[in-house]
């Protein structure tokens, strides 16, 4: 029920997973409106099961309601996880309100202290092999981090893509205002110094923000508020590109000759900054695995993060990062 | 004898002031290429004038050096504001090394204890009467700051755009994770309650990242570490969008006839990220003084913040910027 198309785009993404793949989705909501929704498309009934849900939690909500609201979909759909009916979640609902419901009903892998959000998004790729989808943590479950908490989140986020992306060594950079293992203050340089002594991870060292959509690294971690009005940043220009298409293809027929010429090239810098493409992007720390969709997600987004949050399950993900932070020097 | 095409490009910039303005300048460098490229040119020798400097601080130097290379162009320069044989300092050079040259030489203006570095930036225009370019400070002479600096920040910025932009109020906003008060942790919470009653700036609340490319603020504060990777990151985007056409102009014909049907959007969007094409960014706190341009800045980057210099001066910036300090609450 969460999202600013739910659920009719979250519905129509299930359905299509559940005739694309054999990954077996619970829509967990309001019964009646999902079921006149799949009326109307193609599915699968084997894979695909209603959970009722009689309360929502609103986008623009205050998340502590998920404390009040005990039959909504958020918070059923992760008590069906913790209670071990669920694999995994995926939601493109409140942001605040997904956090605090993990946070309340799942528990932290050893040694975390709170939960962190990651951002996938899309960006040029530099070395042979990389990925070109890159991963941003904290993007805004904290405001500040201790250094001890920056080397937690590149472990989880190198051991997340290691599985997710299939690239064998994720390069991790620590987000800094300069290249040099003096810069950003006494938190980072210590952040930087333990980062450089992980066995378990490829530190390449600290990246700035024009790194970011530049391949020099594949997870990148930073401060929640660093990594918030990054992320923000990227969507704002994302919105301004898709607004310049959009405007140039209803304008006049030399714009549009014009961008059908051009489309590759307006593709390629959209696909830059254009993260609501993709899946989503998980929320780490928890012993279960938790995929926070865009709001705007519309169909195909949700189909990509229900493969995502699979591929995860099966992949054994959060068993990765446990035994990935264990080696934690 | 600052910039990545110094000095060529600052004495060609300073050469067009020469006949363009009634502005002064004294270029302060190596005299015999400053004239041998001065010979090249048109100019006007009422307005120009060369001070001989030895030496030299290069772009990746430690900005330290500033204190043994006392015949430095950039440190003599500095010199020649603060002993009042110039109004203002503009350069192109190792921004660290300006930085400190400055705070070595300058005095700060009352109640300020560290300067800061702000960038002036092109973004798109909301309300009626807005400049198209905003200012983000502090992009990186700090790394975190207190609230009382941040309003410091936020006076001293208002006052620049206010005399500089001709906007009789510019709207200041503070960089943070979200619009509500309470968010970005103790020091923004704040500095949010200090902003708001302030009488000498309109403070419009916080602003997110997205709203670094938008109108909902003139003046944008924040600590140095975010600051600096929001200030790379679009910079960063920019130099991907100028690749992009650079390689369309140069691929192939249909691509060019694409190009320029589509030249007038490419250029909108450029131009919001492309802020090597404006003049400079003032390094504030000080009574004199500083415009610190882009690294890459071209003749017509260096002419532009050479007249944004001398409007500050003929305007009182730092005058102005005195008077707002002393009404802070």
């Amino acid at each position: 029920m969460g999202g600013d198309a739910a659920p009719d785009e979250i519905v129509r993404g299930a359905a299509l997973a559940s005739t694309a793949t054999d990954i077996e989705t619970m829509l967990v909501g309001d019964e009646a409106r999902i079921q006149a929704i799949l009326d109307q498309v193609a599915y699968n009934p084997e894979n695909l099961s209603i959970v009722p849900a009689t309360d929502v939690i609103g986008m623009g909500d205050d998340p502590r309601l998920v404390r009040e609201r005990k039959h909504s979909s958020l918070v059923l759909a992760v008590r069906a996880a913790a209670d071990g009916r669920a694999d995994a979640v995926v939601s493109a609902g409140n942001t605040g309100a997904c956090i605090l419901a993990a946070a309340d009903q799942f528990a932290l892998l050893p040694g975390i202290r709170r939960a962190a959000l990651a951002s996938v998004y899309p960006r040029q790729v530099e070395h042979e092999g990389q990925d070109r989808l890159a991963l941003l943590l904290d993007v805004g479950a904290t405001v500040r981090c201790e250094a001890e908490e920056l080397v937690q989140l590149a472990i989880m986020g190198s051991a997340y893509a290691r599985r997710i992306s299939k690239v064998p060594e994720p390069r991790v950079g620590l987000l800094n205002m300069g290249s040099e293992e003096s810069k950003g203050g006494a938190v980072l340089v210590d952040a930087h110094a333990r980062l450089r002594r992980q066995p378990a991870i490829r530190f390449v060292g600290n990246v700035e923000g024009n790194d970011l959509v530049r391949g020099k690294a594949d997870v990148i971690v930073c401060e929640g508020l660093v990594g918030n009005v990054a992320l923000k940043l990227l969507e704002g220009i994302s919105e301004t590109l898709g607004e310049l298409a959009r405007a140039a293809a209803e304008q006049r027929l030399v714009w549009r000759v014009g961008l059908r010429l051009l489309s590759q090239g307006v593709e390629r810098v959209q696909a830059l900054t254009d993260y609501t493409q993709y899946g989503g992007s998980p929320i780490l720390g928890f012993e279960h695995l938790f995929i926070k969709c865009h709001g705007r997600s519309n169909a195909r987004a949700i189909v990509n993060a229900i493969k995502v949050a699979a591929k995860g399950v099966r992949d054994r993900v959060p068993t990765e990062m446990r035994e990935a932070l264990a080696r934690m020097r």
